[in-house]
C-alpha cells in the first residue's frame, strides 16, 4: 500500500516533522494562505452564526448536549486538523453557545465587542509575552505601566508631576491587572488587610504570621468589612479566602434608591465602636455600579466616614468605572478619587474580551504590603511587575486596553457609556407606561430592574394584610420566574433575573436588564417587553 | 470646506455611526478584506520580526524605552485606526518585546507556541463566552467539563464508570480553570484549609468565621504546610493570602538530587507532633517539576506519609503535569494519582498562550468547601461553573486546550515532552565535557542548572578552608551573574539565572535552562555554551 492510499489519516499521525512545522513561520505561499483563510472563517464564520442565533435557545436540551461531551479519553493520535476544528466550532459549538453579541441579549454584563478587539487579542496570543517579569515581556511591561497610569489618572486626577514621578518608577505601583473583578476585589482587601496588620514589635505582619496572630498582636477578636447589601459576592468570597471570614463581610442596608443607607452605615459603626471593642473595621466598600441594579453608593459620604475613622475605602467600580470617560456622566462617580483602592473591569464597559480585571491604588507604595520575591525572577531590586501582583504568569492584556484607548479615544467610549445610560432611561420610561409592569430600580447607570405585576394583583396588594401581601409577592415572583425562563428558552431575547432583598417586605424576584450594546435601541426593548407581555397573557393571565 | 478636505482626521473623530459599524458584521467586501488583511499582518508581520530578534536585546536601554511611555493622558479623540495600531505594534512594540519563540531563548517557561494556538485563541475572543454561568456560555460550560475530565483522567486514571458518573454531573467538580499556577496552588490550599476546618458544633467553618475562629474551634495555635525548599513562591503567597501566614509554609530540605528529603520531612512531622501540640499540618506539597531545577519530589512516599497522618497531599505539577501524556516518561510522575489536588499549567507544557492554570481534585465533592452563590447567577441548584471557582468571569480557554488535544493527540504532546527531556539530557552531557562548566542539577525533566566554575578555582576550592570556599563561591557567583547578564544583553540567546540554597555551603548562583522549544537542538545548545565561554574568556579570565 502506497502512502497516498492511506489518505488523510496519515497526516494526522503525530510525527516529528509535522510537529516542527507548526512551530515555525511557514515559508510557502499555500501554507500562509491557508492560515489566513482560517482566520477569515473565524472572523466571519462565527459571526455569520451569531447573526442568526439569539440568546440561550432550547433547541437542544442541556441533557442532550451533555451526552455529546461525555468522552473523557484523550486520543493517542491527532483526531482533527485545524481546519476541521474550526469547522467543528462553527457548526457544532457556536450554534449552542450563547450569542452575547445580540442586541436582544440584555441580561448580563457580557456583550458584543468591537471587531478590532478580536485582532488585538490575536496580537496578544501571537506575541505571547508574560508580564510577570521583564525577561519575558520587556517593552510590554513598560507599556503596561503606562496603561495603568492612564486609567489611574482618570480615577484620581493627580498632577502631571505625580504621574511623571510614578509612571515608570519600578518602586511605584499604581495598579495591577488580574483576570477579573473578583480577583481585583480580593487584591484590594488583601492589601488593606496587610497594610493595617503591618509588622510591629515582635509581630512580623499578617502576611507572614497569619490572621490569628495578627488579631492577637493588635488586640482584636475579629475584623470586618462593611459593604452595601448589593455588594458583589466576590467581596464575601474575598473575606473567606483572606481568613477574615465571610460572615465578617457585613451587609449595610440600602435606601429606597438601592444606594447604601449612610445612616445605617453610621449605626453599624457606632454599634461596633460602643459595643464590640474587639472588632476592627478594616474597610468600607462603596459600589459604583451594583451588579444587580447598577446603582452607585454615596461615595463622597463614605469617603468622609472612612477618613474620620481611618478606614480603608475601597470602591468596587468593576462595572461603572469606565463612566469616568464620559464628560456627561462622570459626575455620577464623584468621590471615587478619594478611594484608597478601585476595581475596574476591562471586559465589561471597556468592551474588551474576557480576562481584564484591574485594581488601582491611590498610594503608589501601598502594594508593597503584598510584595513577593523569588530567586529566579522578581528578585529584590528588579523591575518585574510580578513583585506586586496576585497572579504570576498572565497575558499582556494591557496591549488590548492600551490600543483600544487609542482606537476609541475617550470620546468613543463616552458615546457607548452615554448610549447605555440613556437607553436604560428610555427603557425605564417605557416600563412605567405599561400597566403590566412595575419599575423596581430606576437606572442610575445602564442597569435597571423591573417586574411583571398585574394590575389586579397590584390593587389587592395595596389593601392587603401582611400575610396577603406576602402571598401576592410570592405569586408574582413565580410569574416572573416563569416568564423569564420561557423567554430565555424561546431563544429570541434574554433578560436575566435576580432576587432583591427587601427589609420591610418579602424578597422580590425581578427582571434585570443590562444595556451595553450600541445596537440595542428602544425599538428592540419594546419588542422584548412585548414578548414578555405575550408570554404572560398566553400562559398566566387568569 | 467639504468633508473630504478634512482628510483622514475626520474618520478618527469618534462618532456614533462609525462606532456602530465596529460592532456589526461588515457586509461589504472591502471591509471584510481589510479585516482579514490585518489578521495576515498579525500572523506574519509579528513573526517576521520574531525571526530576526532574539532574547532581550540591549539596543535600547530600559530608561530610553521608558521615556517613550510616559504620557498618562487618554486622548479625547481617537488617535489611531486599527491598521496603524497593528503597524505600530509590529514596528515599535515587537522589536522591543522578548522573542520567547526563539530556539535560543532557553531561560524561562514561556516558549514558542504552535501557530494553531493563535487561531484557537482568536476563536475564544470572537465568541467571547463567559463560563462563570450557563447563560453566557451554554455548550462551552459543557465542553469545559469534558476537557477537565480528560486531564483528570490522565492524572487519576479512574474507571469509565467514575467518569460517566461525574463528567457532566453538575454536583461534581473534577477541577477548575484559573488564570495561572499561582491561582491553582491558592485554590488547592484554600480547599484544603476549608475541608479541614469545616463546620462543627457552634463553629460554622473557616470560610465563614475566619482563621482565628477556626484555630480556636479546633484547638490549634497555627496550621502549617510543608513543601520542599524548591517549592514555587506562589505557595508562600497562598499561605499569606489565606491567613495561614507565609512563615507557616515550611520548607523541607532537599537531597543531593534536589528532591524533597523524606527523612527531613519525617523529622519535621515528628518534631511537630512531639513538641508543638498546637500545630496542625494542613497539607504537604510534592513538586512535579520544580521551577528552578525541574526535579520531581518522591510523590509516592509523600502520599504514604499524608495517608498515615491524614494530611492533604497537593502535587504542584504546574510544570511537569503534561509529562503524563508521554508513555515513555509518565512513570516519572508515579504517585501523582494519589494526590488530593494537582496543579497543571496549560500555558507551560501544553504550549498554550498565557492564561491557562488548572487545578484538579481527586474527590469530586471536595470543592463544595469553597462554593458560593448569588441571587443573579450561580444560584443554588444551577449548573453554573462559577459556583465552585476562585474566579468569576473568565475566558473560555477550555476551547483552546480541548482543540489542542484533538489537533496534537497525546502522541503529539509526547513528542514535545520527550524532545525536551532528551535534549536536556544531551545538554547535561555537553556541560560535563566542558572544563569551564559544572553541572549543578542533572535534568530529571527538561530543566537543568549549571554554572561556570573555572578549573583553577575548582582546584583551590577542593583544598580550601571553609572561609576560602566561601570566598571562592562568591567570586564564582559574581562571574556567573555577569556572564548571564552580558549574554542576555548581547541579545543572541537567553539563559536565566537563579540562586540555589545549599545547607552545607554558601548559596550558589547558577544558569537555569528550560528546554521546551522543538527547534532547540544540541547544536544550538553548543552555540549558547560557546558564547558563554567566549564572554568569560574575553572579560573575566585572569
Amino acid at each position: 500500500m502506497k502512502q497516498t492510499d492511506i489518505g488523510e489519516k496519515t497526516e494526522l499521525v503525530a510525527n516529528w516533522q509535522t510537529l516542527q512545522r507548526i512551530f515555525i513561520q511557514p515559508e510557502n505561499k499555500a501554507a500562509r494562505t491557508a492560515l489566513v483563510k482560517y482566520m477569515e472563517q473565524i472572523l466571519f464564520g462565527l459571526h455569520d452564526f451569531l447573526k442568526k442565533h439569539v440568546g440561550i435557545t432550547r433547541e437542544l436540551s442541556l441533557e442532550t448536549l451533555s451526552e455529546r461531551y461525555k468522552n473523557s479519553k484523550i486520543s493517542r493520535n491527532p483526531e482533527k486538523k485545524l481546519a476541521d476544528v474550526i469547522k467543528g466550532i462553527i457548526e457544532d459549538i457556536a450554534p449552542h453557545a450563547v450569542n452575547v453579541a445580540s442586541p436582544y441579549f440584555i441580561g448580563h454584563m457580557t456583550s458584543a465587542i468591537p471587531f478590532f478587539m478580536v485582532h488585538l487579542q490575536t496580537i496578544v496570543a501571537a506575541l505571547n509575552q508574560n508580564p510577570v517579569k521583564l525577561e519575558t515581556s520587556k517593552v510590554v511591561s513598560i507599556l503596561e505601566r503606562q496603561v495603568l497610569a492612564k486609567i489611574h489618572r482618570k480615577i484620581y486626577r493627580m498632577t502631571d508631576e505625580f504621574y511623571d514621578r510614578h509612571i515608570q518608577n519600578p518602586d511605584s505601583t499604581l495598579g495591577s491587572f488580574v483576570n477579573d473583578g473578583t480577583l481585583a476585589n480580593l487584591t484590594a482587601l488583601w492589601v488593606a488587610r496587610n497594610a493595617f496588620f503591618k509588622p510591629k514589635d515582635d509581630f512580623t505582619g499578617v502576611e507572614e504570621q497569619g490572621m490569628a496572630a495578627a488579631l492577637q498582636a493588635y488586640g482584636y477578636k475579629r475584623c470586618v468589612v462593611l459593604v452595601s447589601q448589593l455588594g458583589h459576592y466576590s467581596l464575601r468570597k474575598a473575606g473567606g479566602i483572606l481568613g477574615i471570614g465571610n460572615a465578617n463581610i457585613i451587609p449595610v442596608e440600602v435606601d429606597k434608591n438601592s444606594r447604601m443607607n449612610i445612616n445605617k452605615l453610621q449605626d453599624i459603626i457606632s454599634n461596633i465602636q460602643n459595643n464590640s471593642s474587639g472588632t476592627k473595621i478594616l474597610a468600607i466598600v462603596g459600589i459604583a455600579g451594583a451588579t444587580e441594579t447598577g446603582t452607585i453608593d454615596p461615595l463622597n459620604k463614605i469617603s468622609e466616614i472612612c477618613k474620620e475613622h481611618k478606614i480603608h475605602f475601597h470602591a468596587d467600580a468593576a462595572w461603572g468605572g469606565p463612566a469616568l470617560l464620559s464628560e456627561k456622566y462622570k459626575h455620577l462617580l464623584l468621590g471615587i478619587e478619594k478611594a484608597d483602592s478601585v476595581t475596574i473591569d476591562g471586559h465589561k464597559q471597556f468592551y474588551m474580551p474576557m480576562g481584564c480585571g484591574m485594581i488601582y491604588f491611590k498610594n503608589p507604595s501601598i502594594m508593597d504590603a503584598i510584595a513577593y520575591h523569588a530567586a529566579y525572577v522578581i528578585r529584590p531590586g528588579s523591575v518585574d511587575l510580578g513583585i506586586r501582583s496576585l497572579e504570576g504568569s498572565r497575558a499582556a492584556v494591557s496591549l488590548v486596553l492600551g490600543s483600544a484607548l487609542e482606537i476609541m479615544g475617550a470620546g468613543g467610549y463616552e458615546l457607548l457609556i452615554n448610549h447605555g445610560i440613556e437607553t436604560a432611561g428610555y427603557f425605564a420610561e417605557e416600563i412605567k407606561k405599561r400597566n403590566l409592569f412595575e419599575l423596581v430600580t430606576y437606572p442610575q447607570l445602564n442597569i435597571l430592574t423591573y417586574r411583571i405585576f398585574p394590575e389586579d394583583l397590584k390593587i389587592k396588594w395595596q389593601t392587603g394584610s401582611m400575610q396577603e401581601k406576602k402571598d401576592i409577592t410570592q405569586q408574582v415572583n413565580q410569574i416572573n420566574i416563569n416568564v423569564q425562563r420561557l423567554q430565555r428558552e424561546a431563544g429570541k431575547s434574554f433578560v436575566s433575573r435576580t432576587t432583591l432583598k427587601r427589609t420591610d417586605q418579602a424578597d422580590m424576584v425581578v427582571f434585570r436588564s443590562v444595556i451595553m450594546n450600541p445596537m440595542t435601541n428602544i425599538d428592540i426593548i419594546c419588542e422584548i417587553l412585548d414578548e414578555q407581555e405575550e408570554i404572560y397573557n398566553s400562559q398566566f393571565k387568569i
